[in-house]
């Protein structure tokens, strides 16, 4: 009898967790990974940290090599594999080897774990070297190889989200003059305007410049190679760039199969990764999620969303029967001494929805105000007007501010109210917390307002 | 039209929260406080980095002073007046003052925020100087007046719970050779016997010399000083010794007014902090809690508490409705770079309910493995078995891991499950936490047995 086979488009977070959680349950499947790039289930989110010289090797970025995944897990990972098209009636995918042969692959079941790209505008100049999007680890390779040989002394990172604050914060730990160009009035859009100046702000005191309200037109190159970064404003000289304009989804494989999108063109998929063909699934930076807020279809791409997806994905594709309920946001970034993190709505989805919210901004400090290292904390809640339902929470401080926003988080998976916020049960002593933990702190402000 | 008078027994946490809520929301109501001590809101938990010389003076630790009250609150707060009975059938309480004259004083409603203090057994030369309890400020000056003056060489801690542990590590902060005595298996006994191991081990790792499973049976004394610690297996020299065997509540005077009392010896209230006597109301650490998770009546003494039931009877004093619903028993402790952290229920509470539950117990790390500074970290869960019901939590860890448990806590409010947890949107960055955090990869391994 002939074994069933699952075949993964993608070898990172997503594919590989959801291989591995097959493995676990089915012995008695064949398991063939295909990855584009030459590794399996790396850390993207660690390249920053990689690129700063804060981590010294690609490798420690690497959680299991393809030969790991085929001697301790029996799944056949095959990297610089690139799928080509998807024949669902055929069951079957057309794939690309490193030696450039082509073959077809059949399946009994399929998941596409094809991530995301980082959105890279077509501008006068933007095919010149030294310009750099990050996603494969491959790309942060190219990245830190390029600091190190060529030496670069000004970078330009254009793009004020998540990836463009920790690519500034890599690049002045390499001691580079370092400008950040960014659309918004303020850094981080998933904030609001006045959580998003605290980060501008932060930004600034760490060394960074920041240009705030300027569109990318283009680049100025000299023999191929970018000169400077060019805005409706003006022109930055630049030795190297970072691209941080978000991400997109990797979902035209599955398009071109007939495989229906949603929002932001990513895979459209049920609570348990399904998408609306029959034995092909998807799951990671390539599929469209739910907002347990909004309650409306939301486009992320995050490691931890992957990873659990790619669980779930597992479970079923392993006979099993498990849910995927959805995601809040949530996100959390380092900027030198300064965090920030957000989860659930902000106003501006408020406003979207319709809901009349009231909010609250408090300033306490990290720890107990007389206990030494208390650093600065912000927090600010947005909650349903009348009902006090919590709807969302920004924090930016200093140490030990941003891992706070988990019980917001776990408020907002509960549907808690401000009120029920000021009553929890959390932890306290001088060295972790004021008495009132800033959240609580913040929800008793926010009680007053509902 | 005489005013109408509330008196508070008690001008800390529990105190004077209600007294400055009641103050928010009625300018036309006397408030009188009756504090034994000569301070006013303190932080009874900040005395031991006091006493280490992390914090410099006594009144860093004061929030706010008899004058602050007075002239911010319009609130009548006299120190050094103790309450030495109350009349119910009269309503009013007899006080003697600083000069040793008494007085009755009438209320219209009556707080009582007593406190509670350390326990202390009546042991063989416990009369001895050089032997501290810590409840009030006062008594934090008079040790840290000791650590200063004396100069001594030789602690003996007696118990090994949060106060021990904090004091433990004051006094190695201070340099001096540093025993600990409890009569458990292990420190910390609201931790599982597995979890309070570590911290045991953290304990002996900073210094501490550790003597378990010994009891207290006296003091040699010289001189009316303390000269050393009995136990059951053994004489300790010492020069100091601090008692952290546990507090009880003051409910003395509530007791002999006819007013029940509860669990622990505590005063017995409602959810809107009311005792069974008209008139009368309780808060902070004199009173009896609910527990969330048990549904059973439950003793604790924490300052979050405290404030939380202040603000409660604060706001039922003013004319409002407000009720505090319980606690979980969350606290967190560090000794030098070791954290620890529990909430709900632990193996022993657990089985007095019946209740059958499991365990997972993992060990993880704090920030990504890739990180700079990732420290250790173990996260014990338990659950009901069958329906994966959170019961409680506990972690042992270095920096950045006891206020995770914050997260738990607030799992607990919601009665979530060990499923619930996996899929909760958790905030990830590499600084911050691997892609699973800590509390998830412990529920992902609960899942397995549930």
């Amino acid at each position: 009898m002939k074994k069933e086979r699952l075949v993964v488009i993608g070898g990172d977070a997503a594919g590989m967790s959801a291989a591995a959680r097959v493995r676990r349950e089915r012995a008695d499947v064949d398991i063939v990974v295909f990855e584009r790039s030459p590794h399996t289930s790396y850390s993207a989110c660690g390249m920053p940290y990689y690129i700063a010289g804060m981590v010294e090797t690609a490798e420690d970025l690497i959680a299991r090599t393809p030969e790991k995944f085929r001697e301790k897990y029996n799944i056949d990972a095959r990297v610089r594999h690139e799928a080509l098209g998807i024949d669902t009636a055929a069951a079957r995918v057309r794939v690309r080897g490193p030696a450039g042969e082509e073959f077809w692959e059949g399946y009994d079941q399929l998941l596409i774990a094809t991530g995301a790209h980082p959105f890279c505008p077509e501008l006068p100049g933007s095919e010149a070297s030294g310009i750099y999007g990050l996603s494969t680890l491959e790309s942060g390779i190219r990245v830190r190889r390029a600091m190190d040989a060529e030496r670069p002394q000004r970078a330009v990172v254009v793009g004020g989200g998540y990836i463009g604050l920790e690519m500034a914060e890599a690049m002045i730990r390499r001691k580079l003059d370092v400008s950040l160009v960014t659309r918004g009035a303020q850094v981080m859009e998933t904030l609001d305007a006045d959580m998003g100046a605290l980060v501008s702000q932060a930004l600034q005191e760490v060394g960074v410049t920041l240009y705030r309200g300027e569109t990318l037109t283009g680049f100025e190159t000299r023999e191929g190679k970018v000169a400077a970064v060019v805005t409706d404003r003006r022109t930055l000289p630049a030795d190297i760039v970072i691209l941080g304009m978000g991400v997109r989804a990797n979902a035209r494989l599955a398009q071109e199969a007939g495989i229906p999108l949603g929002v932001k063109e990513a895979i459209q998929v049920n609570e348990r990764m399904q998408t609306a063909v029959a034995g092909v699934w998807a799951a990671g930076d390539c599929v469209a999620s739910h907002h347990l807020v909004s309650r409306r279809p939301f486009y992320i791409a995050l490691g931890t969303v992957a990873n659990k997806q790619g669980v779930v994905a597992g479970a079923n594709l392993a006979g099993g029967y498990a849910t995927f309920p959805g995601v809040l946001g949530t996100a959390v970034s380092k900027i030198c001494r300064y965090e920030v993190a957000r989860t659930g709505l902000h106003e501006r989805d408020i406003g979207e929805l319709g809901l009349e919210f009231i909010s609250a901004t408090i300033r306490s400090r990290t720890r107990a105000g007389y206990y030494p290292g208390a650093g600065r904390i912000t927090v600010k809640l947005l909650a349903e007007k009348g009902s006090g339902r919590l709807l969302g929470g920004q924090i930016v401080g200093e140490e030990g501010a941003a891992k706070r926003i988990d019980v917001l988080a776990a408020a907002l998976h509960a549907g808690m109210t401000v009120h029920d916020i000021v009553n929890l049960d959390l932890s306290y002593a001088p060295p972790f917390s004021p008495v009132w933990d800033p959240v609580q702190t913040a929800a008793r402000q926010a009680v007053k307002h509902v």
